[in-house]
């Protein structure tokens, strides 16, 4: 009977009805310890393995002394940058702060509050939805040493 | 036969399952280099227009030079907002910034950082989730051109 | 008629298709007027009662004078935290503010932003996909009163 057939399809897909869902991680190491490093590449390359064409897109992060952001990607303005970090949550002298006892990062711990942990980034029409100017960044604030950043979009 | 007609209604809505978005774009052009606007009515009317129930909607500015953050209504912190951001990141004298060869604007990429790209906001039962003082404001720090912010909401 | 009842079944799936969401409360009083609070313990246990395995977690204080953000679980950095707000923002004299005629907590809006409205978690596999170090914090800026997080999760 063919509305028999019909009936079994339609069961295997009201059975699990999922969201597309994707997973990376990037991995960085720099070779000086603050460094601002454009990922906006890396993250469309994602976005494109995904497949997915609408939704949202979180860019955050793992370590707590380093940070994604959004900004512009002009040398001048990196530099600026560092000595505006420098000025508000200086790295020495080291003892200034209690965290200091077995670490020498406290410093990065603050940077990293400043220039935030994450960017959440709107998926439309399966590209990234970024104004003109806005470029994605890894920002290092303790580095030499490798760690990650993890990509997670969500939508269909 | 009426069971086959019940099983093509069924094949219609399992051929795409999607979630619902929305995607508008606000468009501010302040009169002063810094302001601050409330723009909760306007992403309350997004949020309307969606007809989404439950989801997150994402709100970010889409330049790097302004921020979509969440505080208080109140004039009177907004005038102390001025002057503390002023005091981390000061406008002048321009040549205290490397990014200001062709531009005068470095101190504003630093106050966006400081005040934030985005909010995420939860969407419960048809409504903006935000505590009783908690509102979205549009901050400016070099205006006087039109600018614009994306609202972004998926769910269903 | 087996086929007829089969039908019926698939049409109580058809006629709403939904994502999963999970919508919680966390309260808080602290009894001094600035700590913080690791969380991470309470959003684990919202993301289990929600049984979401794939998804977005977003983590948002409802009030303007305290955080949700994302660092280091180690008790000397929270008092260089306690310190570095208090030189960016100091607490006194409150008359330096506007914001202060009827408050007094003018500095709490400011210390919140520089540490942040909210935190954007993955879900990934029905866990919080964070880095080893990373732990969720409530950063309370003018406690001694009840106040509260809200913990909103999509996803299937």
């Amino acid at each position: 009977m063919t509305g028999f057939i019909k009936i079994n399809n339609l069961s295997l897909i009201s059975g699990r009805i999922k969201m597309k869902r994707y997973r990376k991680e990037l991995w960085f190491e720099t070779s000086k310890r603050r460094e601002f490093i454009n990922i906006t590449r890396e993250v469309e390359k994602c976005l494109k393995e995904s497949g997915i064409a609408e939704g949202l897109l979180l860019c955050n992060a793992m370590h707590i002394t380093s940070s994604v952001f959004i900004n512009d990607d002009e040398s001048g303005l990196h530099q600026d940058f560092e000595k505006w970090l420098e000025k508000l949550a200086p790295e020495k002298p080291y003892s200034q702060y209690l965290h200091n006892g077995y670490e020498d990062n406290a410093d990065a711990h603050m940077k990293r509050q400043i220039m935030g942990r994450e960017a959440v980034v709107a998926v439309t029409g399966g590209k990234l939805d970024l104004g003109p100017w806005e470029q994605i960044f890894y920002g290092e604030f303790d580095g030499k040493r490798r760690k990650r950043v993890l990509v997670k979009i969500i939508g269909d």
